[in-house]
């Protein structure tokens, strides 16, 4: 019989992503976002790294749910902003989830910082909380420059300025399907099928 | 006879504030702002300290004049924002001079910090070139708390939203005369004066 988790998001795309990991990695487990838990309340991100707010996500929704609870929290360490938007990401322009006001923001921010200053990574940390209070975060991440200008429409958040290492494309003119098996997420979440294996064996 | 410095500002109230300093000293030096040479061109920062876009400042406004110069770079480091907005202080919002849209941005960052991680420190350098190439640079600090809404109206930047350490005040609230007796510019002035007394001896 199959496990059954829950992945803190209400976004189907990184459902799908997830059970494909899991998938391939021969995880017997049976994923759902939260979306089928409409009650579920807003989670405060009050920690001050992308660890502390995956764990209190994943925390949080295992308390809600019962199940075991995967969460991610993912944002942008750009060096000339001595790693910040950071933990900030999605709010960096004051506005919670404004990706194009985030997005110019930095752009402008970085308007005089040379070509050979503007490197950045995208982190991502993962967590998994189980019932019985156990849990654990991983993380992965994927190192880049920051461009001038925005380019491609794939993608969300800053992924239309961020080309990384080795690349001439922005992670927003990769294929979805490419950007998963190389993006800080998708390490992640790959860094986490171990522990899945070590924490819900049967 | 006097010896003739340019202070690198067009701004009369850092003329008469250095000018204070210098006399407290027993310095006899004939103080200038930029205002005399409107032909100046206009310094790029592009240093990633304040010490170095100091430095930058004075050696171009010396090189112009022929004449000592002294320059002096500042901003605010918040430690939530990882020492941000710092070098970019006078920009964070995109647009340069912009204090109310600057300070805002950093209220909007630090919506969900609490009141015991809102700590941060004002900056500032201050250097000094000579015709002859050598040139020194100095800091000057002050320790304080990021409220969460502007108090006061004196000063500029991100004075109505710092409270300096052991004080309720915030920088925008305390009188002129007080706030540069205690302020990271004043402190790196008068750390400037033994430096002035060692390099301009007659």
């Amino acid at each position: 019989m199959s496990i059954r988790v829950v992945l803190a998001t209400r976004n189907a795309h990184k459902v799908i992503e997830l059970r494909r990991i899991l998938e391939e990695a021969g995880l017997d487990i049976e994923l759902v976002g939260t979306d089928e838990y409409p009650d579920l309340p807003d989670v405060a991100e009050t920690g001050s790294t992308f660890a502390a707010n995956a764990l209190l996500k994943a925390r949080e929704v295992c308390e809600f749910t019962g199940l075991p609870a995967i969460a991610d929290d993912s944002g942008l360490a750009v060096d000339a902003l001595n790693g910040m938007p950071g933990i900030f990401s999605a709010r960096w322009s004051g506005a919670h989830g404004n990706d194009r006001a985030n997005l110019e923001l930095v752009l402008g921010q970085l308007t005089d910082v040379a070509p050979n200053r503007r490197g950045g990574a995208f982190h991502c940390a993962a967590a998994i909380a189980l019932p019985d209070g156990d849990a654990r975060v991983v993380e992965g991440t994927v190192e880049g420059t920051i461009i001038d200008a925005p380019r491609g429409s794939n993608g969300f958040g800053y992924d239309p300025i961020f080309v990384p290492l080795g690349g001439n494309l922005t992670l927003a003119e990769i294929a979805p399907a490419e950007k998963d098996a190389m993006s800080h997420r998708g390490n992640a979440m790959r860094a986490l099928v171990p522990v899945l294996k070590e924490l819900l064996r049967p």
